[in-house]
């Protein structure tokens, strides 16, 4: 055979590498091997182990073979629309409710069955470029401002939508909060505006509310409250279940999508098919909540507040701009107070600052580029993960409920994130490399 | 709302149905909470447990969270690798091996990512044409023989190679055998001389080898013996392992294929991200096998042999023409010779001969036009697998390894089966419409 036959790649993912986040994580698992300190917060992984009754529910489940329908596990689907009627108000029912491999696949489906304009605000999560990228697709941007926590507004989406003069456009707008990358959430005057807007233009939302059980006050409101006809929740294990590796997503619609629905489900039965019988019937303990994995979710909130709130401050103290964290574990920074020094030192973009601060520190993070910012912008999104969750619960569940935890909490169980803090802003504000 | 713009879907998609092999799963479920007997030879899912040793294996590593890498847990990449190094005699090794959740995902990603012809061999499982649909491709189907045992031979593939007058067109050939739906296997011979030919235009093969355990003699040959560097084999847990519902399949590529093998694990991270971690680590104990499992597999294979021989006799008896099975656990029924009888009660398509079965005797099996066969074609899938497979086991297991089982076992523990099939032929022979 030869090369020029053998090579034969759909234009499209030519160029197409490993998912940014992945990346890091497999890049810094080889700086370890080699001997290095590597400070992990650049993969968003759940620092918090899988609450004990679902890791049972999938030891009981173990044997269980049968193909699901490819919709999910009826009973999974009921769980999950009672879970969103619990927690988020809204009047979800099974039949509503789409299993997926991950909510990334469901997002993934979602761009491949749909046919419209698909609205992302920067900085966003990471894949929905490169997956509108493999499908030959395009995505609109929309950048969001420091000033407005990194959120969408409804003014931006008014004007986004009127400019274009087509109201018969089809369009998604993809909202993420309590937000990766930025643990900033909106308030209910904010979701409510954005809800009026979107009525207006008969904008679908996708709202990825897979942090929502992870706002800090645990008081997180999904948009589905205002805008109900219109709003798909995406959720899932992975964040606040601690069960990122385990793969299963959800999608909420609302009532009468059933012809979106219907066709995500189709491609699934013929793509992966259904998800894991085992992972499935576990997951239906895990939605059916209860006082464990409410102790469990209280506890991790608190840690997080904690951690993140502390970072954001020493960061806020030597001019990285971030904002106080609301929710979510991530942190975005944005360096451009410290431009002039970091250009003297030859940085003048969120990759070479991501990849020298690796190279010289240890520290992983990923540049505000791969969440869709300009590549010049001095960005990057912190993940304060790197600790042993298990651990942290155990301790935090010493500290008494109206306590907060001791101001040594953080550097005793959540040490690596610490240092990595330290270690970051002392690199940034040098004067020179050393 | 209006509906004239909420319904905004991908014309690829338009049309799109649920698989057709989970269709009938469902409707068989429909008429049996209606109180109907239903006969379920329609989906081809394994009737017999997950072995308990990998049962036990994802048991023990329930706990585990971790987003695992894209192409797969390095140590399960080995232990198939190690798989078809010791089953298949081929010099597999772990950084070959992509896994994924079930290797219908695969072959989707497969499709998407590569970039030529797809050459599918009919009758043929009934996915690939409605993921090329999906993709806005096509696939190029070549309809094979009764006379061929219903297989590809290297005479249909030399005579379409060369009559396409395009020697650089990349191609892939996907062979599948033990087949689904035909049950036959090839001989050592065929498959050298379907290498040849390969080799000689460049095409790449996929050898769909699922059922290769499942081989009645457990005497499989995969062809990557003779045609090593352009044979990519497919596999998994759902057939050989019973696990269909765990969602785990594999493909264990040439060498020097790195260029297809990245880029289908670039997409599963923009997609899937990985399969689940507690199945994949479960399935690194199946890929190990040992006594436990051969045993299971040695009794499987004893008892499928016996039944699918049987129902092929009972129906070649009455001119229902159908090939004595090899492997796996089908049969592809051909009653052309009763065309006349069942063309006076208004039967000319596989599509109402199969539907027509179902609901005058509650037998479910798959028409031939969902296999790629002419609509005209009196053809249809049974799948001899409702029984209860661990029972069946369990008497298999008492019977002498050196005797035959006896003559009433099938009766005894695959009522089922042989039950079905008696209906299905005093259905077929039938002189009128009762």
């Amino acid at each position: 055979m030869h090369i020029h036959k053998r090579v034969s790649l759909n234009l499209d993912v030519r160029g197409l590498g490993q998912s940014a986040t992945l990346a890091i994580n497999d890049k810094s698992k080889k700086l370890q091997q080699e001997g290095r300190t590597v400070y992990r917060l650049g993969l968003g992984q759940s620092p918090f182990p899988v609450p004990t009754p679902v890791v049972d529910a999938l030891k009981h489940h173990a044997h269980e073979k049968d193909y699901l329908p490819a919709q999910g596990h009826p009973q999974l689907c009921d769980a999950v629309a009672e879970f969103h009627r619990r927690k988020d108000g809204v009047d979800a029912r099974g039949e509503n409710v789409l299993i997926g491999p991950g909510s990334k696949e469901l997002m993934f489906l979602l761009q491949l069955v749909y046919y419209g304009e698909l609205i992302v605000p920067t900085p966003c999560w990471v894949s929905y470029v490169p997956q509108a990228t493999i499908l030959g697709r395009k995505v609109k941007l929309i950048h969001t401002r420091w000033e407005d926590k990194w959120h969408m507004t409804a003014d931006l989406l008014e004007r986004h939508c009127y400019s274009e003069e087509d109201d018969y456009r089809p369009r998604i707008l993809v909202l993420n909060y309590p937000g990766n990358p930025d643990g900033c959430t909106y308030t209910s005057d904010e979701l409510k505006s954005i809800a009026e807007v979107a009525r207006k233009y008969e904008v679908v939302l996708l709202s990825d509310e897979i942090y929502g059980q992870l706002h800090h006050q645990g008081a997180h409101i999904s948009v589905a409250r205002y805008y109900p006809e219109g709003t798909i929740i995406s959720s899932g294990l992975s964040k606040w279940c601690g069960a990122g590796g385990w793969r299963l997503g959800t999608f909420t619609f609302p009532k009468d999508f059933d012809w979106l629905l219907g066709k995500m489900s189709a491609v699934a039965s013929e793509t992966y098919t259904s998800v894991s019988a085992p992972i499935q019937l576990a997951a239906i303990r895990a939605f059916q909540g209860g006082v464990k994995i409410e102790r469990y979710l209280w506890h991790a909130r608190r840690i997080l507040a904690a951690l993140g709130g502390q970072c954001a401050q020493m960061l806020n103290d030597v001019g990285i701009r971030v904002h106080m964290p609301e929710g979510a574990f991530y942190l975005f920074l944005d360096f451009s107070p410290l431009s002039e020094k970091l250009a003297k030192r030859g940085i003048t973009d969120s990759s070479s600052l991501c990849s020298r601060l690796l190279d010289d520190t240890g520290v992983a993070i990923l540049p505000g580029q791969d969440f869709g910012r300009p590549a010049s912008e001095l960005t990057a999104r912190l993940a304060y993960v790197d600790f042993d969750g298990s651990k942290a619960l155990t301790a935090s569940e010493i500290v008494p409920w109206e306590e907060t935890l001791p101001v040594n909490f953080t550097k005793l169980w959540c040490y690596n994130v610490i240092k990595a803090t330290e270690l970051l802003i002392e690199w940034a504000t040098r004067d020179s490399d050393q």
